[in-house]
């Protein structure tokens, strides 16, 4: 399924059907790739400078090079969204490591790819179930270690997740959550994962990507005057919980209301889920960590 | 570099520069994607039906159903080496997911694709060092467990090695090899490993890549009286080892003479190496294993 939306690829702005990349490029031969995705809403972007700063890390770990600048990224993200006419989107930015220079030749001479694109804002699992609940699977398959792949960097080697994401249906349900080596919770393809008992909220603190919603549902924690830590969850914490939930930049605060049809709680968005999820769409919609699209579009940069 | 050569792709025949994938392809953003390789050699495939093999059963492993059937792929494959023009040749097959169906929905409801090149041989290191000996790296980065990503399913999921491959140049190297989750040996970025110690040859048995090379190595050990097995392989052995080296597709048995700068016994390709190399050459000249890609393309199929 192609969406509707703008891509900026090979310096130019382009349907999303003419978007195409080597079938020889590296970015795919050998998952030599990152990105990271943002969103705006009603025409901001969410803490962009935070996602620009995670890309940036992203890169820096493996040893890409993007040929845009910092500021040129910001802009063409701006220039997507604008072009794409949406004022609620998702936006995606990538970089991946072209043609290789040659067998047996140092990899890191190949030309990086930058590209960017704006899409009408994705829902991870559809907007009902990110707003009223969905029913996860816990995998037996597990993530990835960081000892092999660093996780803090967003790359696209999931294969681990998707064959966790077809037991999932296989299962019924909609998604996923993987234990990693040490047995420990980790996350699910695209989210973080909270578990919260007692009004104590807990979310894993290794072996994950960052995620900045889960930066921003710490940060709501603190300013709702919820006790929250970044510690290691057991999975047998999923059993004990009284409510959990996800955090995505494709869906916000996600209730998780079962875990492989077992329901958590009464079955329903628990009481401290629904309170942070109201409080990250009230913030967005007065301009929380927002910065528009406009203000990029007119500056001078 | 793009490399001449013949890519079979959307059912045409396109020069490499022409064959293109989405940028929204599930095989690049999800690493949703397995493949193969396999060789020519003066107009003979090698072993191709052990290759076909592992290509159906990587497929299995990750749930991707091939629009052609496996008499169409021989077909494809062998067409691309007659319209290359050259009789040693690199033959690869791929598959991929391709869109997604949408979020929340199952992704095996996308549609694969199949693609199939034949580019000139190549020597994974350069034909000198593929022949004569290479400086490995061995590295401090985890291989990916196959209790995440099954790793007898040929897959794109590299950063691990990319990573690897990166410090091994830093080093002076031209390649590496990783160790396993349990401190074990594993492979090389496309290549199994062998260490000989007193005429008895060892390689490891898990967490690896089965090579059809590697299988073709355990046959000649037998045909040519050498003690073999497959059984776990610690990294200390690399120091005790008389000769170590190294099997590919890409470059046959290929001598490895220097870990890290380090000689392995006089810091040239051992007897045993040189024997089974000298072998593997010889009887691939005369047909072992061999289909002629004539045959194929003269076969009523």
């Amino acid at each position: 399924m192609l969406s509707e939306g703008v891509v900026f690829i090979d310096d130019q702005y382009v349907e999303p059907a003419e978007a195409k990349m080597s079938v020889f490029d590296m970015g795919m031969v050998w998952g030599d790739a990152v990105f990271d995705v943002t969103s705006t809403w009603d025409g901001q972007f969410f803490m962009l400078e935070q996602h620009l700063d995670r890309f940036e890390h992203s890169m820096e770990r493996f040893q890409l090079r993007n040929p845009y600048s910092r500021d040129e990224v910001r802009r063409i993200c701006a220039e997507c969204v604008e072009r794409s006419g949406y004022e609620r989107t998702y936006v995606k930015f990538q970089i991946w490591r072209g043609l290789s220079p040659g067998y047996g030749e140092d990899l890191r001479l190949g030309q990086c790819h930058f590209m960017a694109y704006a899409i009408p804002y994705v829902w991870l699992w559809g907007e009902d179930r990110c707003r009223n609940g969905a029913n996860l699977h816990l995998s037996s398959i597990e993530r990835v270690s960081s000892k092999a792949i660093d996780q803090r960097a967003k790359n696209y080697n999931r294969l681990d997740l998707v064959q966790a994401r077809h037991d999932a249906f296989d299962q019924g349900c909609v998604d996923t959550i993987l234990c990693g080596p040490d047995g420990h919770l980790t996350e699910g393809p695209g989210y973080n994962i909270f578990v919260v008992r007692d009004g104590k909220v807990a979310t894993p603190d290794h072996n994950i990507l960052e995620g900045i919603t889960r930066q921003a549902v710490l940060e709501l924690c603190e300013l709702e005057g919820l006790d929250v830590e970044a510690r290691p969850v057991h999975p047998a914490e999923l059993d004990d919980a009284h409510e959990v939930f996800a955090s995505s930049t494709a869906g916000g605060v996600m209730p998780v209301v079962q875990i492989d049809g077992r329901p958590i709680g009464n079955g329903h968005a628990g009481l401290v889920t629904t309170r942070l999820q109201e409080s990250y769409w009230a913030r967005r919609e007065t301009g929380w960590h927002g910065t528009p699209v406009s203000e990029i579009l007119n500056s001078g940069a």
